[in-house]
């Protein structure tokens, strides 16, 4: 094992997602603990630790793609938790979705805001803003 | 035909993607006149003019989109540009789809990378930056 | 807000999907009205409007699209019930999704079927017909 | 092998996809003889003579189902052939990719209307009717 | 009805899947009955008794593409059972799974691992082997 | 950067993919050096090297993710070479193609079977086997 790596994987990804992600690794020791390593190691240790795209961006770029994906609507409540934890406004989220609207349709952009509506009552938010 | 938003979704198209935006509406215009139509008025018209997010952020958007769908080449070589065109660096480009690894795997990302990679060979740009 | 787009989308959707759809796009509204909007005024009042296909067909696609795309099983939801609506049988609803066998695998087939049977059950429909 | 099934689907294939769908069976002869075969015996021996459906209603879902999948471009060139051929219209196949639109978003039915500007050229159509 | 492939193909699927399998055909008999005869003629009559592959392997390809497609963890269910029935470890197909990782991203994998989870644990088994 | 993963994964890359692993790492050199190098540290050096399956099980999974995934036609061209490389016969490779039609449908099998096609004939393989 690559100590290093790991170490700062798992500094990034507690920054990112908080609980969310350590459950999600937790969740993995007794079946598959190497993907809970890789995840750590190369998506958190060796990604979102680059240069050239702040924390933001990386969550941004994060749920976009899961949305478009479709059918991961447990990594979008880790990641929609990961994007309020780094900053982005839950009114920048919903936006985020709402941009995805011509490239995906409406099906997957009301799959996740049902995902993002679920957080943000458990996490207290009002949502506001760029709503017309 | 809704003249305002259309006259507002062609300017925004206009200043996000230029040309190849243009010729995608012409290239409409003897098969699927309303297609086109809708992209200006709703795509453009409606969603890019938003609050909410700057343009680099809906390119940035856009183009996590259409790599995560894969399949969609031709529309990520008109948006490559359109976020060239909007300020967003050639190596933030090249940024954005390395973030997308995790959740897409590579291939996809490499089919969005050799599209980059003919965009910024046409428009004479040399990459650099966060590369390690 | 452009009112009459809106007031005829309004007026389709609850022709088409009613109480449905109506409860979708009530549910957006404290986390994302304009998503909403954009499905009555653009989705319904631009595109389910339009000439050259009656709503027969215009459910018969959208069925199969939603079943193709995957992980779509709540929009399915509401327009299976939207078919039965506008005078699809429901037998002619499972010959749809048996006419996607050869194009998308038994697997989604299968997760549309169980959809179906569940809005059948709630409607208390026998399934009768073509099957051999 | 079962000859009547073979026989009776071959009968079908001709009918709907004629010289396009026996060029997909002739290519594969020479590496995969059995997916012809099951191309022949199920999707068309099978399948699309059922009841329940007629022909124009089998493959408006056909290319529906292709479009949504993306990445199924030769395909869709072979049953838009198939769909004008048992009878719908140039502009009804248009119309049916724009009502995907809200389903899929706009490039997978970009992609699709172009594969269909293709067939209407080669085949000397001109489109015209419910654009508005 | 084609009772020689049926009765092949029923016994097939018995040897694979199981209970699961049959529970599958049995739920759709009063909505779909031919989607059930054709997953035992054709999916289990034509394709899982050919030469060329054993069992073991077909399980393997099976479950590495409903992993890969998404949205299937109904079906991930039986087969994931399925290949247990028919002598791949659970080790193996956690392996399976985790060879995906680098052409499908994070995400598809960690919801086939977690369906793999629940299975293992229906079954009292304990995960051992190469996870390093 | 991690030497020893890099070396290994290098080794592990050219043992499956030969020239076809090494021209893709190449043409990234300019553009995307980073997404190369986790290419060979991660999917080879990692992921490949990993206990547990042989590399012609490694590389059946690949192409089967690569058939489902779809417009991964590039990618399937290496992989389908490198499974040849490791020893899987062509026959095989076919069969393993067949064995999908049941979850993907056809059209994502003849795209891979046509890329297939393409590889034996440069590869001067003629096919022969469990085809009945």
């Amino acid at each position: 094992m690559d100590t290093e790596r790991y170490e700062q994987g798992k500094r990034k990804l507690a920054e990112i997602d908080g609980n969310g992600g350590e459950n999600v690794i937790a969740s993995l020791q007794d079946i598959a603990p190497d993907l809970g390593r890789y995840i750590v190691e190369f998506a958190f240790g060796d990604i979102y630790r680059r240069d050239g795209l702040n924390l933001r961006e990386r969550e941004m770029i994060t749920i976009t793609s899961l949305l478009t994906a479709g059918g991961c609507e447990a990594q979008l409540e880790v990641h929609i938790n990961g994007a309020l934890n780094v900053g982005i406004s839950a009114s920048k989220i919903v936006e985020t979705f709402i941009q995805c609207i011509p490239y995906t349709g409406f099906p997957k952009v009301l799959n996740a805001i049902f995902v993002a509506k679920k957080v943000f009552m458990e996490r207290g938010l009002a949502i506001s803003g760029p709503q017309s």
